[in-house]
Formats: structure tokens, C-alpha cells, sequence
């Protein structure tokens, strides 16, 4: 991995807490030289762990530091999980020196399982030593079944935006599942950036759906330092964008059990949410994402999903396709299945399905559903 | 099996018609000693087969015969897979002295194949020649990744009812994807049989999600011989219920790698078709399908598939118990994880959510998520 640094004004860290009992990296520590601008999107699940209500509490606040921790996701667990949160943030602002209100605290990893506030706090005193302007360790610390650490950099107009993320299962829109925390050194508004968030998420998080579970975790943050160059509300929406999005991409590659990123097209639909919830629904179709595994272009999974969604479908003038290769229009099959099998049998490929309603168009990632998906997912975490 | 055999009046028979490579049985025929009233509930997708659409023309007028096909779903193939429906009920139509109306339909197997309509016209004069009141040859006939065939019967104020199905996969409500054909002796008005069909489907096969995808070919079709007592509106719904219910639970037991049945319950609910609905959400996590393949008391996954459907879902008044094991409850774990895995890892359990929103109950059918499910789904079927 590149050496990638934050903007100015930000350092972090990462440790092993032993929370996971791999003694891997699995809290991380974001420190902002001074009270900053921030923003997040959180997942909109009424089961949130208390770490999302704690940061939603913090909203229109400025922030000075971020603690996260891997292996937990501390959700479900009551009112020990709410002390757990309050002891982190309060030994956070401790060692940095600020309020305890100016903390965030992000989980990530099994729900239901008590956290030990102790060993993060144990841990947080040779994370705070070991700040650095270098992302590699927090990214490192964020992961679960991630196979590797996500980070992406964009500059929109003379700006930087850096972000780390991670993904792999419980991955749907609203949030997809996943953390991925953003520092931008732009000049910008608090109301911008909000603005800025929710748009640029929309456009790019939400636009993965993986196996359409949606977690209790999910979070956006951005942070602003404000050292950098004033930026327009366009400029910072395109900026934050395209990190988003390239972020997206790659948790879709890294899905649990994933061997193959599939982006589903949709052309031709009435509007644009309407072409997005159509993505949607072959994105998460197990039977079209078990075909996509096996290189079968068996588009009329693809038909079924989508009818599923739209009851409205004309069959008739609706065509799919894999690639360049039309395999179904004007209500017939059609094309050369072998060529649109050697093209599903690569690591990436398309599925456009063109409808005759209107001119939007979306595109929504995923990835196959393997046999490793399952059993990633039945072995006992708990 | 034991020999089971269909209401006076119906006769049956499958034989081999080559449209199955492995040579099994793959065109049943049913056929009634005259025309008779008849009724059925079919998918909703708008990408249904040509089948569908003329079965869905006949409903209204008599019925007396059946062709079914399995190995070939012969849906979105055009105007090639309407000659075929066409010819295929012309053919049945000579055969056994009927009008060409008189004739139902349908296919099951995969999508966009092209389906020669000369393979079971060679097929039709031996199904015909074979003629008998026993079910078994008919229930094999419609089968394709069932491992075994589906009868179930029930009596009711004197009438009886006795049904044949098919599932696998691409189960989803609205319909569950499958096939089920019921007979009855009962003497009934046509009004009441149609309101029956789609009260029985409602609360059986509508109650059964295992994969969330919905197929081109659901078709429930009942056939009323009337030679049998005259049943109210009541007891004829209650009759095909029962029928149906048990269909249902074995389509989930034989879903495609399923190694466990799990009954998803959702109590004190404020109705039923919100009950219903949290079921399904549940039922078609792939999370929590792939945690009870493995015997993970997984919880977590259970609460956040109800959060994701329930915005308005108070965590603090939810619980979440295997089968007796309570988990989660008053917004803290609870109980033994280890209780909850071991009556996990038999070939059945209850995962039930108790809300305080009213006293509504539903319970939905599904299965757990297996490798198994994605070697079969993932082989190339055109």
C-alpha cells in the first residue's frame, strides 16, 4: 500500500486493543489539531448501536477527535454498551485534552456481544504516542473480515479529500454497511458540508448493495479542518463524490466471498430513484448473484428480479444485456450466451437492463455470492 | 410414498419427454372426467411465462385437463413460447376429445430457454395412454432441484383435498416460486372457489420466503370435481389451508440446499400484515440464514432485519428468543447462547420477536442459506 497522509491538521493511529483475539489492529484514534467542522450520514436502522446515537447527539458540534474499534460492534448491549461508549469518549478527551462531547466513537463488528470499555482504554494512551500523519495503521484498524485496508484521495480545486473505509458483509444502501471516515482540508460551512454528505453518499454508498442486510453501525463522517482553500457547495459534493465512490468500488471488490464486482445498469427508466431501486433488486437477488458466480448468463434472473420490483415492466421492450452482448430485446432471446459467459468469467462485468419509460439512468454495485460467503457467515462469532 | 390418489373424478399421469437431459420425468398430465370449475392465484411479475398469461385467460371458464412440464420454464421466449403453449394445449385438446380452452398450462424450470412444443406432443399419447388415480408419477413429473415430491391431503366436513407441488428455489412470497396443483370433490360455486384459492395462498405459500427472488411461473391451480358434499365458504377455505400449509413446509424443508426448517415468529405485532411483513424481512436475511446453517445464535442479525424493514422499531420493548431461549430483552442480552446453538443445530426451530405494538401474530417459513445453495444456483443452466 502507498504511503497516504491525511490533510494537515489531522493524525491518527492504530493499535491492537485485544479485542479481536487475533491480536490484529483493532482500535484507531483520528486527533484534529483543533475543534473542527464535521458531518456524517448514519445508518437509519432503529436497532443503532449506542455509538451512532452518541455521534448523532454530536451533530452541529465541532469535533477534536474520533475513536473506533474493530471486532465489536457494541450494538444491542443495553445500557452497558451505553456506559462503554461514555467511558471511551471520556478517556479520549482526557488523554487529548478537550471535552468529552467533542469525541466521536464508531463499532464495528458483531452485534450483542458486551464491549470492554477497559481495553480500549488501556490502549488509547500508546495510540495517543503514536499519531502520525500517515493513514496505513488506522485504516489497518478498522477492518473485520476485510481483506484489506480501503483508501481513497481526490482534490477538487485545490483541495484535498482523503477517506478510509470498510466494508464486507451486511452490506445494503441506507447505509451500505460499513464505516468510512473523510478529512478534507477545504474552507467550507457546516451547512455545506452536511449538505455535501448526504448528497455524496446518496450518489455513491447507497449505490452498493451487497447482500441487502443493513447494519447497526453504518457511518459517514467527514471532517473539515478548514486550513485548505474555500470551496463552492459543487466543488466540495464533487470532491467528497468521487472518494465516496471510489471507496464504494472497493468494498464491493473485498465483499465477503466476493471473486467477481458486478455493476447493474439500468437505462431507460421514468427517474433516476426509480432506476436505483431497480439496480437494487437484481443487486440483491441471491439467484442472479449465485449465476453471476458461476459465470451463467442467466439473464432471466435478471428479467425476474426486476419484475419483481416493477409491476408495471413491459416485457416486450425491455432488453438485458451482459457487456456488449444484447441477450434479450423486443421479447426475445438473443446473442451468443458463450460470449456473454467468457465476459462473466472475468473479475467485472455489466448487466444493463434498458427499459423504454424515460432517459434516467443509475448504476448500482455489487458483487457474486459465493459458497466463502456462507461459510464466513454461519461460523459462530458469537 | 405411500400410494396416494386423487379425488374421484381426476386422473393423472407423468411420463419421460426428453426435455430433461438426465431422462426423469419431466410432462404430467391431469386430466377430469369432465369439465369443472376451477380457480388459481400466479405470480405477479409482469415477466411472466406465456403459460401464465393463458391459464390467466381461461380463468372463468371450465377446465378439463392439465399439462405441465418441468426442465424448462418457457418463459421470455417470445413468440416461439406462445406457438408452444398454443400447440401444446391443441395437442392435449385432441387427445382426450376437449376444446383447445379447456386446457391449462404450465412449465417450471429455467428461463429464456427455447422449449419444443414436439417433445411433449410425442410425449402426450403415452401420459394419456397411462391414465390412473394414483398421484405419484404426476408429482415426480414437476419436479427439478426437489429432492422429493409433495403430496399432502386433508378432509374436510366429508369433502376431500389433495395437492401436488413444487418448489426449490427462487422462493419468494407473491407467490413462493413453485407449482401446486389441488383437487377437491367438493361441491362448490366457482365465486367461493376463487375466494378460497386466494385466502389459503395468502396464509400458506405467501408465508413461505426462502431466497427473497420471485419467479416468472408461480402457479397455484385448484380443480373442483363437485361430485363430493357441498362445503360452505368456511370449511373449504379451511380444507385447502390445511393442504396448502403443509405443501409449504415441505417446499421449505426441500429448498435448494436447505438443511433446516426455520419458523420466523413475530408476536404482538399491530396486524398481521405487519407481522408478515418483519417475518419476510427476516426470513430473507442472508445474514441470519447463513448464521442458522451454522447453529450461530446470532441475534444481532435477527433484530437488525426487523430494524430494517420497522423504522419505527423501540429496541428497549423488543425480544428476540430461540425457540425457548430468550436473548434479548428489555433492550439487554439475556440467556444462554449456548442453549440457543444447540436447539439450533436439529433440522428445525422457532425464531420468534416479541414487539409491544398490539397482538398480532404471523409466522413465516424459511430455511437456512447454504453452500450447497450456491453450488446449485451458481452451475450453468443455459
Amino acid at each position: 500500500m502507498a504511503v497516504t497522509r491525511w490533510v494537515d491538521g489531522l493524525r491518527s493511529a492504530g493499535v491492537a486493543a485485544g479485542i479481536k483475539p487475533s491480536g490484529a489492529l483493532d482500535v484507531g484514534l483520528l486527533v484534529a489539531e483543533r475543534p473542527l467542522t464535521w458531518a456524517g450520514a448514519f445508518t437509519r436502522n432503529p436497532a443503532a448501536a449506542e455509538c451512532v446515537n452518541w455521534n448523532r447527539a454530536a451533530l452541529g458540534r465541532r469535533a477534536r477527535a474520533l475513536v473506533v474499534n474493530s471486532g465489536n460492534a457494541n450494538a444491542c448491549t443495553g445500557s452497558a454498551g451505553r456506559n462503554t461508549v461514555e467511558a471511551t469518549a471520556a478517556a479520549t478527551a482526557g488523554l487529548i485534552g478537550c471535552r468529552v462531547d467533542e469525541v466521536l466513537v464508531c463499532s464495528t463488528g458483531p452485534i450483542g456481544v458486551p464491549l470492554d470499555a477497559r481495553l480500549i482504554e488501556t490502549a488509547l494512551p500508546s495510540a495517543a504516542c503514536s499519531l502520525g500523519a500517515e493513514v496505513e495503521d488506522f485504516s489497518r484498524s478498522l477492518l473485520t473480515t476485510d481483506t484489506f485496508p480501503k483508501v481513497s484521495t481526490s482534490s477538487a480545486s485545490g483541495a484535498s479529500v482523503i477517506g478510509v473505509a470498510k466494508g464486507a458483509a451486511m452490506i445494503a444502501p441506507n447505509m451500505a454497511t460499513m464505516l468510512a471516515f473523510l478529512g478534507t482540508d477545504a474552507d467550507v460551512s457546516s451547512d455545506d458540508l452536511r449538505a455535501a454528505v448526504d448528497w455524496a453518499v446518496d450518489r455513491s454508498f447507497n449505490r452498493l448493495c451487497v447482500d441487502g442486510c443493513e447494519s447497526t453501525n453504518d457511518s459517514v463522517l467527514v471532517l473539515a479542518t478548514g486550513n485548505g482553500p474555500k470551496l463552492g457547495p459543487q466543488e466540495l459534493r464533487d470532491g467528497l463524490l468521487e472518494v465516496c465512490s471510489d471507496l464504494a468500488l472497493k468494498m464491493a471488490r473485498d465483499a465477503e466471498g466476493a471473486t467477481k464486482l458486478v455493476r447493474v445498469r439500468i437505462e431507460g427508466a421514468r427517474s433516476e430513484t426509480h432506476a436505483v431501486e431497480l439496480g437494487r433488486a437484481v443487486a440483491r437477488s441471491d439467484l442472479w448473484r449465485a449465476a453471476a458466480h458461476g459465470a451463467d448468463p442467466n439473464w432471466g434472473r435478471v428479467l425476474a428480479a426486476v419484475g419483481a420490483v416493477d409491476r408495471g415492466l413491459v416485457v416486450g421492450t425491455t432488453s438485458v444485456a451482459i457487456d456488449d452482448e444484447l441477450l434479450f430485446a423486443k421479447g426475445e432471446p438473443c446473442g451468443l450466451l458463450a460470449v456473454a459467459a467468457a465476459a462473466m468469467s472475468g473479475d467485472e462485468f455489466t448487466v444493463t437492463v434498458t427499459l423504454d419509460q424515460g432517459d434516467a439512468v443509475a448504476e448500482v454495485l455489487t458483487a457474486d455470492l459465493s459458497e466463502e460467503y456462507v461459510t464466513l457467515n454461519a461460523e459462530v462469532t458469537t
